[in-house]
Order: structure tokens, then sequence, then C-alpha cells
């Protein structure tokens, strides 16, 4: 590609709504810019990374016995209401009625779609395994889009589905699947990790998450290095800090804690570890009527007849999960308690709040680092007093034990093998066991080898595509701009030539290494633009292009052209006969 | 590709709804499958041709210095009601509010989107001329949608852009795209045809259409075999039939031609050629108040105040031809007459009009062939009688004359190089010359040389890829099924053994034969479904995959494999060892 015949469009300022350094660099780089909220067009430098990153996927999807085919954006209503989406979806899908009034959707994903071409297509056990998939145009109505096109409203996605017998062989296409995405990843040249994830609401019960890490990640991940164990920390098992409980050494005693209700400050106050506080969380459920429709999903909650008031205790230094505090049996759809419920049930208002002596009964939840504690400190359901040397069994009974909060850096790793680090991350990828719920819903059934029908067991796997871009800007770049991984970048070397319409020399160089490294399958760009040294020099810099040739008349005279690695800013100067290994080799290491 | 790792899906019947060839054949090779109305899953099989024509629209472009960029199916209506198409597109816009009740719509071009792209990005003159493009999801609320994808409601289409300084820069950009145009359809091996065409709604004054040839096509071509003329028959001049007037030979005399209402029918009778008869067709254009709102565009028209009556005379076996009657001044709007109408101003029922003693005053307008005829026959506005004899100037005043007639085949080619042919063809692309109908409506500026801020000057061009499907279907089957032109059938070659899991030997070559071909670049696909011969043939026949290499035991005892060539159906034995060499010969013829 010669410059003069692309257009490149970059920007000194960022626009004022990029919170992100994506997507200020996106916007600065000219690959987007905004048409309204959460949509973008894709200029000719971006639509470059993102039909890089598609080929990759294609590629890889295709390796794996996947096959493409191409589902609409637009959608008749009619499959996602036989799926129940049509009502549980809710303002995110974007629904558009047609000129006889008849609804549609613009698809955010096509498990309806596909599950409908599969009770079409695949009739028999011997048409599967079969994965499906297709890159194509999705809209989700986010109400607050952000991040640029890590959160837009229109993006690209990558959806594949599988369809199998039963559930060995769901798994089996599972894990290859899971492969298939690490050989994506990893091509792309992306630090990235696959995390087991909790399935959230499409449903299923085997579920990963492929994060790509940065620090301004959404997510937060726990791993472990000396394993291979990663989760997101919403699933992360947390294991007690404690292995068993020591016997009880000190008296239980109230203690003025004036103005302390931090356990930061009552530690202080004590002259005692943060480690040895015991913090309290008040949660309330609401007890409901029973629902009278049949159909739980689509019932409207019954009345409320009566609220139950749970205590959890973690650690003074450790974070509730509210993921995990969810599944504790009882706790389902809890809530946090008011101020009023808390001075109810604990006769002290919160900062004092502990399981000895509430005003009311109120059930209890200890972590279970919590459970091993003894001698530690809690409050005393007295404003300004906490309890110390409080112990299980001797000064309250003993407590129904759950794992309830988040884990931590240094914390031991699951599986025994090692202590966990934790990193943030992006999900770019997502792979899904859904099991028969869609094939169910929408009555998808093969005939199996022994003449039964039976419903497909299903699964789904999606790929970022447009986000990938932004994520991969998130992991890549410096204060000059983007550094790309070769695979996903614009254009692999920029050939900058200084002078290009003054001197035949360097013009000559120039266009005869842009034809060498065309001829040797470099993508490489030629600016030919004639701009200034330093704002062309800015621009490749700003994109990202992983390497520069900077031809000069000073170092023509020796024979000479300079290599510039984007990343790290290494130069280097190479003879003009070697140039084309050179580039090769310096792009290859 | 192998088959099993595919999904072939073909069909014995055709679905009850598909009215043309090609909606037939796509469905039963199993390409597309109907999700709504106008609305198609694209099939693996399906897909790999609508792949390998983006393909070629995407080289082509690029070679002709487009730059391929990406715009949002889903726009914001704003733009849409700058440039005033939000009122005028009427019900084949597919209009959708967004969560917070803002309007947008999914596009079915991009004009106002690239337009506002260019008021942003491209500010100076230095950085015209500029062509963007994208491959991008259509959407067209069609009334009835038909014909499969041929016309249907969502679809892929190229759309190029381009932005010039000035008319005379803005038809080399159109003449740039009109040769991509050409080598674009030439390299995807159809026959077809550049055509002058009316510019209908989306405005300009340069513009045509190439047309794919095809009986079954919706449009009718006249071409010159001698010259490079083609048109549209919308457009095509018509030259008079008669050079001159031969001077009156008869006299004018009322005949009695009792239920003859048809020129046919009064020329039999009289024993005369149909051509010495003309034909009456009245028209009426209704007067009406001012407009009194300023805006032309989105005027409620006027009360109406009067109406003209208007008689087209053409001759006995030429067909009127309404866009050129339309651009006659004064017919501007016309609509065809009531019974009520004519009676009143012809004193006669349809049947026997003529332009002599009409019962009140009526304006006359003859063609060019009429306006040089003499001694001919028309009607005597009296049921039952015409008058013979008829010459202008002698019975009645000269007539207004005007091209008002479709040109027929033999007609003389209006570059005077020969005689019209007439073909039936199908749209597939469409260059435009714009003008500054876009940039002046959306205040899209650059400045230019002289310092001073000009509206760009622009073109349109589209492509219409899932629509090409079709059309190369509609020009290339046999009662077998499809014929693919290589450059985009779905594969190249099918490689059927015959007994594939029971013969080794059978196998070992079939998987040998893949595998060269493969590594010399041929897309194959081998069919190790172990079919029955008679139904993998069938398959194969029906999708039209150019060249078939039957592989069996017999003619493998011979050395020899099988070559069948789809178009023609021809079969040749060619060595097991030269199989490689010979597909690709094949190929290549």
């Amino acid at each position: 590609m010669k410059a003069s015949r692309f257009h490149i469009a970059t920007l000194k300022e960022a626009p004022s709504d990029a919170e992100i350094v994506s997507h200020r660099l996106m916007t600065r780089a000219g690959m987007i810019r905004k048409l309204a909220g959460g949509i973008y067009n894709y200029m000719p430098m971006g639509l470059r990374v993102i039909r890089k990153i598609e080929a990759i996927v294609r590629e890889e999807m295709n390796r794996a016995g996947a096959i493409e085919l191409l589902m609409p954006v637009v959608q008749p209503a009619e499959l996602w209401m036989e799926s129940g989406r049509w009502d549980k979806y809710g303002p995110e899908l974007l629904r558009v009625k047609d000129r006889h009034g008849r609804d549609f959707i613009v698809q955010p994903t096509s498990e309806e779609v596909i599950t409908d071409i599969a009770r079409q297509e695949l009739r028999s056990y011997k048409q599967l395994p079969k994965n499906l998939y297709h890159i194509q145009t999705k809209f989700r109505d986010e109400r607050r889009p952000r991040f640029g096109i890590m959160r837009g409203r229109e993006f690209t996605m990558k959806d594949a589905y599988s369809f199998d017998r039963d559930r060995e062989s769901a798994l089996a296409s599972y894990k290859i699947m899971y492969d298939a995405y690490v050989a994506i990843f990893e091509r792309m040249g992306l630090s990235f990790r696959a995390v087991a994830a909790d399935t959230g609401a499409i449903g299923g019960s085997a579920s990963h998450e492929f994060q790509v890490i940065a620090d301004t990640g959404e997510d937060a991940i726990a791993w472990c290095p000396d394993s291979d164990f990663a989760a997101n920390v919403e699933l992360a098992e947390a294991l007690p800090l404690i292995a068993s409980r020591a016997p009880a050494a000190e008296p239980l005693k109230k203690t003025a804690t004036p103005n302390r209700e931090k356990c930061e400050a009552v530690a202080e106050l004590l002259g005692l570890p943060l480690a040895r506080t015991v913090k309290s969380i008040v949660l309330a459920v609401d007890r409901r009527e029973p629902v009278k429709d049949g159909s739980e999903d689509f019932a409207v909650p019954g009345r409320v007849v009566g609220t139950d008031i749970w205590l959890l205790l973690i650690r003074g230094d450790h974070e509730l999960n509210e993921v995990k505090a969810g599944k504790v049996p009882g706790l389902e759809g809890f809530r946090f308690a008011s101020e009023a419920e808390i001075v109810e049930h604990f006769g002290s208002p919160p900062g004092y709040l502990g399981p000895i002596g509430t005003a009311k009964p109120v059930k209890v939840v200890a972590d279970r680092t919590v459970a091993n504690m003894s001698d530690f400190v809690c409050g005393a359901n007295e404003e300004g007093f906490h309890y110390t040397g409080v112990n299980w069994g001797r000064d309250l009974p003993e407590p129904v034990v759950a794992d309830i909060r988040n884990v931590q850096a240094g914390d031991p790793s699951p599986d025994g093998k090692g202590a966990l680090a934790i990193q943030r991350g992006i999900e770019v990828g997502h792979v899904f066991y859904l099991g028969t719920k869609y094939s169910e819903a929408m009555n998808a059934t093969f005939i199996d080898e022994d003449g039964k029908s039976k419903p497909f067991e299903m699964g789904c796997y999606g790929i970022g595509v447009t986000r990938l871009v932004g994520a991969a800007i998130e992991q890549n770049h410096d204060e000059r701009g983007i550094v790309w991984p070769r695979a996903i970048a614009p254009f692999e070397v920029a050939i900058c030539p200084l002078g290009y319409r003054k001197s035949e020399k360097v013009r000559e160089t120039a266009d005869a290494l842009y034809a060498g490294l065309l001829a040797a399958g470099v993508d490489a760009i030629l600016d030919d633009r004639d701009e200034r040294p330093g704002a062309m020099f800015a621009d490749w810099e700003l994109v990202g292009v992983p390497l520069r040739v900077t031809i000069g008349e000073r170092s023509l005279n020796e024979g000479k052209v300079e290599l510039l690695a984007r990343r790290g800013m290494q130069t280097s100067a190479v003879s003009v006969g070697d140039a084309v290994p050179a580039v090769r080799q310096a792009l290859a290491g």
C-alpha cells in the first residue's frame, strides 16, 4: 500500500468522551470514528486490523472442523418467542417492526436461528457432531455504551454453535473449541488467560472466559503461577487461611472503641493486626407469596410477606464475594439490609455489629477463614464498643460456614499447588456448554442410533472481533501510541523516505525496498506523502506499526537504511542490500 | 475440503414459493435456507460463492485505488433527515427506535454516512480524489420480496463513493469505476453488458447499469452487435423508421370497422400491413394549485384545478415508452385517462380514437415514425369506424413530434452503426455520477486550491453481491442444476471416489489426488461420504461444480480416472499420474 492511495488520518487530540487508552488511541490513530453512541465507523486503518483478526479466527475455526455460514442480522421475533428470550432479554434487544407490522430483532447472538437451522438440517446422529459458525454484525442496545468499541452497541462477533449426540461428545466439542481459542489468541500474539467463569444468564454448566491481560481490564482473574489454575475472581474458591482453630486463650471482653467503625481503625486502636478482626455484613432476603403462574420464568414476583436478616462474617482484611454469597442456601436473591432493619435486629447502628447479643435472632454465616479464627475482635452491638477475645463455641454458637469472600493475591491456590496471583483482564472470548437449554425449548431433535428422538446437546462459542482490537491496544501501548503484535498490525512495516519527492536516490531506494518487501510477502506501506520527518514518524509511532524503515540521503551515502522496532524503540542500521532479509528477520524475532 | 467435514444438504424438491430457477436451484443445492420473507440464511455451500465474489470485488476495487472501510448497519436518523431521505425514502426504509426512543435506520445504502465522514475527514483538495467503499449487510423492506435472494430484504452490497474537486475529475473517477466493474464481471466469467440507464430516484446525470444477460431478467436491454451501443430499453433512443414523409397518395376516407378495436384487427380487415396503422393512447395531466410550501421536495400537492388531455400516436406495431412520454414537456406526472374523460373529449369509446375531429381540443404528440407516415389508418372518433388515407398537413395539423416508443429488435442503432438487438438482463451493478446532490444537502465541502470552500462532486457505485449469485445461476444452469463459472464456483473440483470406505486402492488414489490438487492451489472437495454413485453424481451436478473426477476400481485397473466437465457434460479418461495437470488444464480451458 502507498500512503498516497490510503487514508491516514491521525489526530493530535483524543475525543473528550474517550475514557480509556484504547478508545483514545484508536481515535487518534484514525482507526475509528464515532457515528452515534456506541456505533462506530471502522476507518481504513482500523478495518485492516479487523480483517486480520477475522482471518486468523476463520482459519483456526476451519482447522478445528467448524463450518462457516452466515445468518441474517435482522431475525424474526417468532424464534425468539420460542426460546423465551423475546421476553427475557430486556431492553438490550433491539426490536423493530417491518412495514407490515411484524416483529423482528437485530441480532445480539444467533442461538435461535442456528437451533432452527439444526432442527431442519440435522436429522440423524450420523450428521453429528457439527459445529457451525459465522462472523457477523451484532447489536446490543447497551444502556450506557462506553470504552469505544470495547463496549459498543454495534460490533462484530464470531459465534459458533456445536451440536452433539450426548453430553460426552458435547464436552469433546467444547474441548476442541477451547483448544482452537488458545491457538487463535496465541497467533494474535496476545498475553491471555483462559479462566473458569460463572455462566451468567446464558446458562449451561461448563464455561471458560478468554481474558486478554491488561491493567485496565474490567475483570479480575485469580491464577496460580505454579499450576494451570485460573478462574474469574467471582468464581475462584477461597480456602481457609487458618488450617485449624486454635484453642481460646483470651477472655471475652467488651472494649470501648469510640468512633471506630472500620476494622482498620479498631485494629489500630487495639494494637492488633487487621487479620484478628472480623467484619459484619448484614443482608436481607424477602420472603414472598408463592408464585401463582405455573411458569417460573415469566412470573411476576409475589407480595413480600416477611424478611430474613442474615449476618455474614468475613475477616477484616477480606472482601465479600456477592456471587458466592448468593449461592448460600437461603441467600438467593439477597439484598443489603437497610439501616432501619439493622438497628431493629442488632440494637446498634452499623460499625459496631457482631454475632453476640443481637436484638433479634439473625442467621449467621462465617467465611471459612473466620470459622477457624479464635480470640478475634468483632462489634458488640452497642455504639462505640467491640468485643475482643471472641471464640466460637464458647461465646457464641458454631456458625454456618461457607466460602463467601474474594480470593486475594497470595492466597493458596484451590488446587493445592502454590499461591494465587491476581491480574486484571478483558474478556474477548467465551466458550459455553449449553446442554439442551435451546434444543428443548425449540424442540430441536435428531434420531439417535437407537431410533429415538433426542434433543441436541449444544455448545456456543463467541469471540468479540472488534472488542479484540481494543483489548490488544489496552495490553500493547506506550506513551507514543499503539504497539501492535505483528499478526494483527494494520501494516507490518512502514517505509519512511526522507524527501521522497526531492531526492531521486531516496525515492528509488524506497520504491525498490517497497517492491522487494511486497514480493517477500511483507505487508508494507510506503509513506510517499512527503510529510515532515517528525510528523511522519509520529504518525507511525501512534499507529503502532511494528517496524519502521527510514531512508535518508545521509545514511544512503554510507549504503545504509535505518530500522526501528516499535516495541522498545531500538534502532539499527542495515545495508541497503540486506534490508529485505533484515526486515523479515526483525519481524520474525 | 472433505465432504464429511462440510455440510452438503441437497434437496429433491424446490420450495413451493420459488418462482425462478435460481431460487429453486439455490435451495435445492443447499446454498440458502429461508428464515423469513426475503431473509435468508446463507448456508456453507452458498457462503463459499459469496466469499469468492467478495474477494474478486475487493481485489479489483483496491486495484482501482478505492479504499475499504466499514460503516455501520444501524445508522442514526439525523443524517437521513439532513439529506432529506428520512422523509422521501418511504416504507422500504426500515426504521427503529433505540431504548432511549431515538430514531435509527437499518441501512439500505450509505450516502449519508459517507458524506458525513467526508465532511469531517476530507478538508483539502490535496486529499482528493478519494474513493471509499465497504461490503456490508443492507436492508430494504420490499413490499413483496421475491425471486429468492434476487429481490430479498436483507442482502450484501458493495457500495463505493467517490469524492472529487470538480465535475471533470468526478467523471474520471466514474470512468475508473466503470472499468473496474468491467474487470470484475469479466473475472467472474459472466456474460454481461454495461448499459446507459435512467438515473431513477437517486439522481445525478450519468449512469450505467451492469446487466448480467439472462432470458429471465427483469430488464430489457437494447444493444448494437456492430458497435458498443447499449442502453436500457427505457432509455434507448428510437429513430424514425421512415426517413422522410412520402407525399399523400390516397384520399381521406371513413371506413366501417365494426368490432375492430385493435390495430391488428383493423389491418386484417382492410388487408393492410400493421405498419400502416396508428395507435391512439390517451393520457391526462392534472393541473394543480401552486404549492404554498417553499420546499419542493416535501410539499403536499395542491388541489386539482383542471385536467389536460393528450393524445399520443405511435405506429400499430410499436409500444409506448412511459419513461420517454414523461419527459415530453407538459407530460410530466401524466396518468392514463379514464374512460369517461376519453368519451368526453373524443365523443367515442376507446378502440376508435384518432386525432381528427375530436369532441374537445386535445394536445397531439406523434412518435417520430408516425410523424413521417402518410396514407395511414387511425380511429375516426366514432364507434365502429376508422379513417384510411390520413395525411399530416392535409387532413390534420402537423403534430408535436417526440421519441415516445420502445425500440424493437431490428431498429436502427442510434449511433448509426447497425441494427439493434434486444436482450433481457439482471441488474447486478450500477455506477452513478451524483454531482453535488448529497454534498450540498449536507454541507460537505472542502477548501479548493483557490482557498474557496466547495461542495464535493460525488459518485456512487454499487454491486449486489448476493444478487450476483442468483444472476450467475439464471445465466448458467441446465436441466441437471447449476453450471458455475470457475471463478465463483463453491468448489472447482469434486473428487468422487466409488467405494471410498470399501476399496483401499480407490481411497488411496482419491486421497493422493486430493492432496495433489490442494498443493496445486485447486479448490477441491473430496466426497468421502460413501454415498451411492448416482446420489453423489446428482449432488455435484445440482451444485454445479465445474469439474468432477471419478475414481473407480474398474478404471483404476487401467490406470485411469475419469474427468467430467459440468458444462456440456463431456467426459474424458486421464491416467492417474496426469490427473493433477489434466485437472488444471481442464479448469483453465
